[in-house]
């Protein structure tokens, strides 16, 4: 039993219980919310502080309201923006990351950062792989 | 004009020349290559060391052959994925990552990681979500 259980320590240790890779595990679908298309950029721009819907539709360019509605819910709901509407005429909503959402921006920023500043390794990259098909 | 120069140099160092942000800008689409569904288990997989076209596929539970395929195309042209063929019978494929691919896939992880170790916390938030809206 000491084993079995010293085993089990090192398999939970090595191998979280989630995992992306296997499709059914549900971090896949959070994962999914975080680095979607929008979902992406709106933690970005949240990660500069509190937004309004519109203020967010504009900082996120090309987005549409009703995509732009659907990524806030998914977040909301997955615990990483909070909505907070005040009770004023009209209703005024404010949308915010909550502390686990913060983090979560954090990385994914560190990430857009680091893509935005190889682009021109990126771009170079694509030149060289179509000329390469074009000979 | 001495003082044009330094705001303008100001600008340069915290505005970088791609920002994903502008939906024109071509840092938008690699970002997407990066953090899609499939872009981003493909890099999490190729992380670990080469693989063979149905190695990943395996590793990556639940894509297609067809959208595999794609991924890997635009993850090539992009520099981030290296394809070598061997001239053997039946020819064999490997891929692999670039160095710059490995810098990404390095950044990924460390979110994919990081949103496996709080999904008890996005759990519970899901479970609080849908409770307030069915009471």
């Amino acid at each position: 039993m000491l084993e079995y259980a010293a085993v089990m320590t090192t398999t939970q240790e090595e191998n979280l219980p989630y995992d992306v890779f296997c499709k059914a595990c549900p971090s896949r679908g959070t994962l999914e919310h975080v680095t979607g298309r929008w979902g992406s950029l709106t933690l970005g721009a949240l990660h500069e502080g509190s937004l309004r819907f519109n203020e967010l539709r504009r900082r996120v360019d090309g987005v549409s309201e009703k995509m732009l509605s659907q990524t806030l819910h998914a977040l909301e709901r997955d615990g990483l923006v909070h909505r907070e509407a005040q009770p004023t005429n009209p209703p005024r909503v404010d949308y915010e990351l909550t502390p686990l959402g913060h983090e979560v921006a954090e990385r994914l920023l560190g990430l857009i950062h680091f893509v935005e500043g190889r682009m021109d390794d990126v771009l170079e990259a694509r030149r060289r792989y179509d000329d390469a098909r074009t000979d």
